[in-house]
């Protein structure tokens, strides 16, 4: 999505320890103009594939989840982050390992809000080793869900999370794929 | 506003504590019709008041944070919520105490994205005590900037938050306010 990439290359920032930093236009300060792009993006991909209910996580990914909502006319669900893994039976549950904060979270959600008649598709911001989106898929398999796919703002290609799913067969659509970055350049994938 | 005190009635849940649980269309599961409408809504009533930003608090203000901005074409800014007050010396920040979960959070937001040209307005999905309107407000105070209003879904009425920003001058618009309730009854003020 080239005003995904332009974007980047303008305003995003490369720290230390692979991290890009796009807190300027989407994840702290978010542009409601590119957001409402972005979600159109993830609309025109999915349209037609029946999508009953959009998953994310907190915080950063509800943006994202709620603008593609808008246009695919779908609900969204997102999970909650927990410190501990001692939460209600009610819940379906995962552990994800964050490589950037180093610990673990449990993510979850309500039982009655994910179903066997669903048909999900994942939402988040950044994809980077794949840890969120396969918790978030082992919420979907223990509601007997169906995955649609995954639809990512920034891929972080180079980390292979992304691959690795598309490789298992899961159908991984992200607005932007960034294959190398350093201090003075950023390649996106073609 | 209407329909979003028809939905409370319908599918609320009222809980010991006071808890007012409304997870399966606002907080956890979003029905993406109702947020639109909320968001319309907000930017109905603040339409004529030059907002140049949209500050919420992660995670369930996120959503209608940009539901409005969506209508109110401002970009949308969302404090994080950090568990030490030990942050960075590029945030502003304000401890915001949970009446909800018994602990103190510090909100922050990034300097570079608040100043003194800004018209804030606040959004979030619940008013209680104004714990967290208030840790908004400082943050607001920091920077130096305007707080044009508080926009807020759901207002608990008899916790007293609201009242206690409107007798303070602050411009509080609830989309619906709950004055009391109880197992079988919920009354709405007029």
């Amino acid at each position: 999505m080239q005003l995904l990439e332009e974007r980047i290359l303008r305003d995003g920032k490369v720290y230390p320890g692979q991290v890009l930093k796009v807190s300027g236009f989407l994840n702290h300060l978010i542009d409601e103009n590119l957001l409402d792009e972005v979600g159109k993006e993830i609309s025109a991909r999915f349209s037609e594939d029946g999508v009953t209910k959009i998953l994310t996580v907190e915080a950063s990914g509800i943006a994202i989840a709620c603008a593609a909502a808008h246009y695919l006319h779908a609900p969204v669900l997102f999970a909650k982050k927990s410190k501990t893994s001692n939460v209600s039976d009610n819940c379906y549950k995962a552990e994800v390992k964050s490589y950037t904060h180093g610990n673990v979270n449990t993510v979850l959600v309500d039982k009655e809000f994910l179903s066997s008649s669903d048909r999900v598709l994942i939402v988040d911001d950044f994809l980077a080793h794949g840890a969120a989106v396969h918790g978030l898929i082992s919420l979907i398999e223990q509601a007997g869900a169906c995955l649609v796919g995954c639809a990512i703002a920034i891929e972080k290609g180079f980390q292979g999370g992304g691959d690795a799913l598309r490789k298992s067969g899961v159908r991984v659509e992200s607005l932007a794929i960034v294959d190398s970055m350093s201090d003075d350049s950023l390649t996106f994938r073609k």
